[in-house]
């Protein structure tokens, strides 16, 4: 039986990406999306032509009980989760503070903090339990440092890496490798080329398998020097 | 007609000492806090005959609209707020990840983030309107530090401390003061002068009334010299 | 007899008036530099045309035995040293590595660096004895973040900073306050108004009488509530 | 002709292993380090009874010329330097202030800051015209965080990592790879082993062999996601 490698947040980009590296390395990659069922399909479908195992599952993380469900049917229905790739984003785009609503703000937070409390709160008692296991959040620039126009991701980011701080400060030391990886710079996709020509096609933009490579491996770091936080950022556009 | 200051989370500690140096100074304050009745008139009454002027309010800042209604009344009845104390805790204890219910991580954040967004959201646009404005927020070492058993504090205080950067980046230039100050001690009261009898009697425990200097020190500050980070610890328990 | 404060590098900026604010205060202030006997001389007869008490001081900080001679005879001759306010600056602008000469950046670190290391191994047990001292720090946005063409300045003011920390960590709880005073901005002057006329006249420079006000209050904390490192930046251009 | 590795401070523990590791991958690597000279052949005996390919070299990192002529010469003879491993410590042991003699603070600095600046200054501007090159930089806890009895070190430490920001901030858009790998944890050998015997056996000391891992993964990362700064720590002992 294949290992297993859920991740939460498995889009076009860094999600879908890391899922195809894994899988590459022999996992069974579980992927959840919100919605495009047709996307999420294209992606399964790339993967086993690739020869690797995967499968897909549509959710709503803001929902209750739909990340308990999916961690728990995975355990069952496939095996035991080993990597847990967290890639929820919360951007809402840049706006003032006037025009963040009460909504918009929780629903940050429940996408970027709270989905992350439960979903560790349900793996992390089963990987203890096999004295194993990795989490890697992919976490952004407002995690760091506030922004105008950032106040729900910032807020929420916020509390993330604080979460994840407090997760590698209990759970580190029962095996589980709570890493951290602070992406500082445009993913290369179409409208970002478009956006900013001057960084395009020369590795100003962010590829999404240098950052899968980083993911997988910062996973087999030995447990002797563990990181819990990477920034990852293009050459062109250094700190 | 006296300026005004809002205490948010006027208890014995911080809060109250606050809002007593605040009224010494001429302020009239607003007291806010969850619970105890007796306590607050207490505190209203010891301003008073002090030859201060204060109000006091029991609200619970995790229910909709109260602070929102809050500052309306104040500002209709009492005055223009100047200064605002957000001095919520979300110190729930130490508790591993599996004692921390859904409920206490939500309430957590509620408390400690999503109250400061409420009031920042009611208060900044009427302090914008006027020109100028300080908000002095309260906060703790799990906002720049995860701890085991801090899951849900770290997450609040996390996500407080980036929502503050974000409040000062796009407020600050609209006149508004925005200081995080970071309480990184013990304040001194029975129970910790018996918990921590060696820092007891010889300032190793944080006295309120110093505190509550820097708080007004901060706010009379400069506005070409503001500061945004405040670290307070006491003399005998360095960084 | 008056108490002492000590300023090393009082030029016409900051340092030049903290020691005023401190002479204002009540403190026989000191004023060293490394040049302009003329600038000096105005600077104590300014003080002393207030009422104040002031002596002046020209000495080299990147030679021997300078600075440690000027506190004995300071100590000797003025009094107990009560505060030492370090401003010495290691600023030489933006430079490439290329043109970063050898002995550009020991210069720097002479300045920045050694000189703070030798200010506090001859002061600090001085005041250690008398269980109490404050020592005031000037630090800049290198001290922090490391810049393209900043790399002597940077060097030396990280070396600065975590100096900092140390004798924070080991005189603390000797009685003796050591703070980091990060000036996030332009100073306001005929040069930064000329350069910057968008930020000159609303306050958008830092007036050194500001930041002369944080050094005072930062000196007056109680005991136990300590700041540690302080940011100060002008409201328009916040974090 | 082989790509080239160059070590400097090339002792049994990161800097040798770090070299063993480039060597198994193809890399010629010279191997810097100030004395025992037989500990240095064994190391390159080592390497070559691997089938790799080594030279070593025994230079005083104090001295002036030193680490130019070895650059110099290393680019004549052996080849161009494609890495840099900068691995001189500067740890002269917990001292107070006090027993920190001011050659001691400068040895450190000497060691620590500037042998970083003259290597940068010799060789950046030969990778720039290559257009890449690594520069992987070892770090420690001092360098983030000012403790008692780490004045020298500390402040040491602290320049290196805002000079490795500000490399980075110059070189990185040149394309070369500036990353500061922080080491927070003992390294596994028999004289840590007998001090910490509870971490010993079970990966709670760093394991050399997991460190140069993280180092050669660095190495390799695409230019689109490059780390600046990582963080390596064990399991057991998390942040």
């Amino acid at each position: 039986m294949k290992p297993v490698c859920l991740v939460v947040g498995a889009g076009a980009g860094i999600g879908g990406t890391v899922g195809k590296r894994f899988a590459g390395e022999g996992y069974h990659v579980v992927l959840c999306r919100r919605s495009d069922a047709e996307g999420l399909n294209t992606l399964v479908a790339d993967i086993k032509a690739e020869g690797g195992e995967a499968s897909g599952c549509l959710l709503n993380a803001a929902e209750e009980h739909t990340l308990e469900d999916m961690i728990s049917a995975t355990e069952k229905g496939v095996g035991p989760i080993e990597v847990v790739v967290f890639n929820l984003g919360a951007q809402i785009g840049d706006r003032a503070l006037q025009d963040t609503s009460h909504k918009a703000f929780e629903l940050c937070w429940r996408l970027a903090t709270l989905s992350l409390f439960r979903v560790a709160s349900t793996v992390c008692p089963l990987m203890e339990k096999r004295g194993k296991g990795t989490l890697l959040i992919t976490s952004a620039t407002a995690a760091v440092r506030g922004n105008p126009g950032q106040h729900a991701h910032a807020a929420a980011m916020g509390g993330r890496r604080m979460l994840c701080q407090s997760l590698n400060a209990e759970f580190g030391p029962k095996g589980i490798h709570v890493a951290h990886l602070l992406i500082e710079g445009s993913i290369d996709n179409e409208t970002s080329r478009a956006r900013d020509p001057k960084n395009a096609g020369n590795d100003g933009l962010m590829s999404t398998e240098a950052i899968a490579e980083a993911y997988y491996q910062t996973h087999l770091q030995h447990r002797s020097a563990w990181a819990m936080e990477i920034d990852l950022r293009p050459w062109s556009q250094p700190f």
